[in-house]
């Protein structure tokens, strides 16, 4: 077959890249570290979009829209900003070409320099902040709930498609608040928000926690994540949510005047997810096969495939395929008939399994006679033969049988891959032979993160909300700790 | 009252920028002809987004996505485009910043320039074709018809909020097509597609018809458009649909083996429309009060407002508004109840007139005695009482009247001026003293073209599509003309 997979066992990495190209989710384009999201792809994406949009719309949120430029002097204003994001971006020197004298092409027109450099946005702190200064002056106008689905730009050094793209799409909550408490409810509102949607509707488990100072959002006060595990053992920081406090109000001297009265700066939170969930979507769930899609993000969750001979028994199998579409339709089931003749069912078959539909139904002859389908769940592989009446709440049921059956599954895989370890040479071992999370004992200095990351590459995914209090020996330094912590090597 | 607008009256350009920023649309950023789209903007672009992507959808389309940077060599590939499209433009030179070693902030790493300069892209033509390039090899990977939603950059010298802004987001539909006559169908199609959606969802009529070839897209065989009228008197220009014969598909070789087996130029289509519309959608309708919405694109179709002077009447009337609420969201008619105490009936009044909400409902103490309610329509600024009882149904009719209404209105001030004119003083008064669409002959050169645009800076909008043949004598040369043709000012 045309379209064969490197396996997990053989290269787990080659294996991720195969399947992004084969599956015609993305592609590299003629731009360095800048992807082409297919039609395929940004089908899930879309599908992400939309229930995560009507998440943040239930929760009391809006969408704006602020420019994509922005100015280079508004990233010193945030002190740790600026150390955080300012360095590898893409800078706008200049806003026109003209015809190259010496030749065909055009080249940079030297009178058309800005006369200060634009960058193009990595994150929309500054700019928004800036513009909330116009929108602020009393405690009437807060909160403000703004969400923003954009591009952004960081200059990577080194890019794989979806999980680490020079330009990346995401959305950005930007919310101003009256106090502190408002805007860290907030932060782990939309915390929430981000848990719900990776587990319910991407069947992905996530651990909730708090991040360390080191690996802070530059500018945060505190940083809030969600954490999954891949199907090779390594962590990946699937959503963030950033208590900011008076920070950006400060750098950009957003006041405002509070019920008693008094002028305060104003209170922050911001929160984002990017198309580095598509990574996450397809290392959570996928075989060697291909995709494996959960239901709810699935473009097609069932493709329907006539067998047959005969022209005159296609006929009679597309007519009934139609009737099955047309009732599944009505159960809000998206599906596809695929009765091209180009292609034979094998590599249809093979097809769908690459590209992760969840249920397949095959109806030939002998099922018209038997009034039954023939129906392939592609999450365990399994085949079975059903009949034809009643087949549309059948198949709901077995779609959401599907979406809580790779939920488990990866929430088993989580928990065998969850470890404590209680010495420097066991976290080692276990390392390096098995991978995952593991809980350990860390004494909360950032020297010892940063050693244990310079010698195993490991890093602290989180404090976990849910830390139990347990004192113990951090197992680097051997000084005192109060609860374990979540490492693990990350994407 | 604060909020108070020009009159159209008095200074029309002004009018339109006060109502932009009064009704909280958008604003001017603080990067040179970049905007802010405000929430209560934004939420009406969604509208517009949602409703033309169902359109795309149903007819064919589907969505993806492209980088945002161009290699600066790819836009001397098209002979033509390069002239009208790399020349005022965002480019990015650097791709780091550093420490200012000199003081405070930070300045651009000369260490890190690009090899080969990035345009941020002002359309994508090169940067598909280019990926295309691989995604086509024969007939059977025909047709493509993907869109993109994404915001792209025009180096604009004088910019207007939505009209004309140096960043502004849209679609862009790029189709791909074994024939040319396939791909003429599609941007006749598409045509249809922004007519129906500007007459139908926006109930704004428009015009039909081709660009002459001195206004066609920089690349294009042929560019077909829909033409506007604003209330001024000028034409906006609402949406393009390119034929781009084999241009780009030459610029970028990009083959297909046909049916016969033989190999041809991939025949290709593009189209958009973008935040423009906005600025369109506020001059065909709104008055000297504020916006006037059509119920297909507001945010809020109902505003539903208590008038109270004990906190008892507002406790009855606001169970009685939310019973009203629902029984209107039953028919999907998104409601707003707005029972602020921080401000007056009154204030509220201008406020949702200003907003262009096209229904607003007010409640009494007396109403609830007589189970009525009083209603205002914006559009025509009526008032009248209305029985509680079946309230929601004559809503629904209402609205769907408002939408009607504001078309015809819209359609009639078309009708009142769009003139003939048969000789060039003719032309000339018409012109200045009652500006429109005039329709005149005209003799086919790009000189007459020019002379007249010169002269009295009216432009051909389009060759009407559905141009009589009548034989005339051009207004400016004389020479003969076998139709007219629709000349206006314009945006």
């Amino acid at each position: 077959m045309a379209k064969e997979l490197t396996s997990r066992a053989e290269n787990y990495s080659q294996w991720y890249n195969d399947l992004v190209l084969k599956a015609d989710l993305a592609e590299n384009s003629a731009v360095r570290g800048c992807m082409v999201i297919k039609p395929y792809g940004y089908a899930i994406w879309e599908k992400m979009q939309a229930i995560l949009d009507k998440m943040f719309k239930d929760t009391g949120h809006y969408n704006a829209y602020f420019p994509l430029f922005i100015p280079k002097s508004f990233f010193s204003k945030e002190a740790s900003h600026v150390e955080g994001f300012a360095k590898e971006c893409a800078v706008v020197t200049h806003y026109r070409l003209k015809n190259d004298p010496n030749g065909k092409g055009v080249i940079v027109d030297s009178d058309a320099k800005l006369e200060e450099e634009l960058i193009v946005r990595p994150t929309s702190e500054t700019i928004i902040w800036h513009t909330y200064k116009g929108w602020i002056q009393s405690y009437r106008d807060l909160p403000i709930l703004c969400n923003q689905w954009a591009n952004v730009v960081r200059w990577e050094m080194r890019t794989r498609l979806f999980l680490r793209t020079a330009e990346f799409l995401w959305q950005e909550g930007h919310t101003a608040h009256a106090t502190s408490d408002e805007a860290i409810e907030e932060t782990r509102k939309m915390l929430d928000v981000y848990a719900e949607f990776a587990e319910k509707t991407m069947a992905m488990p996530v651990l909730k926690g708090v991040k360390t100072p080191n690996e802070r959002f530059a500018g945060a006060i505190d940083t809030y994540c969600i954490e999954a595990l891949m199907q090779d053992g390594k962590a990946l920081q699937a959503g963030t949510s950033h208590f900011l406090g008076q920070n950006f109000a400060k750098a950009f001297d957003v006041t405002f005047t509070n019920k008693e009265g008094k002028s305060d700066y104003v209170w922050a939170s911001s929160w984002g997810v990017s198309t580095r969930l598509m990574g996450a979507l397809i290392m959570s769930h996928s075989d060697d096969n291909g995709l494996v899609l959960p239901p709810a993000l699935a473009p097609n969750q069932v493709v329907i495939i006539p067998i047959y001979k005969k022209d005159e028994e296609l006929a009679l199998i597309k007519s009934k395929a139609l009737e099955l579409k047309e009732e599944l339709n009505k159960l809000n089931i998206s599906v596809k008939i695929d009765d091209r003749d180009t292609h034979k069912p094998g590599w249809k078959f093979a097809e769908y399994e690459l590209k992760g539909v969840p249920v397949r139904i095959a109806i030939g002859p002998r099922d018209l006679e038997n009034q039954t389908v023939e129906i392939s769940r592609r999450d365990t592989l399994e085949k079975f033969s059903l009949p034809q009446e009643g087949l549309a709440t059948k198949v709901k049921s077995l779609l959401d049988d599907i979406q809580q059956n790779i939920y488990n599954k990866a929430f088993n895989h989580r928990k065998e891959n969850t470890r404590t370890a209680d010495s420097y040479d066991e976290f080692k071992t276990i390392l390096d032979e098995k991978g995952g999370f593991i809980l350990a004992h860390w004494d909360g200095t950032a020297e010892t993160e940063e050693a244990i990351k310079n010698e195993t590459k490991a890093t602290i995914r989180c404090i976990p909300l849910d830390q139990k209090t347990e004192i113990g020996n951090c197992i680097y330094s051997g000084k005192e700790s109060k609860g374990r912590v979540i490492f693990a090597r990350s994407y």
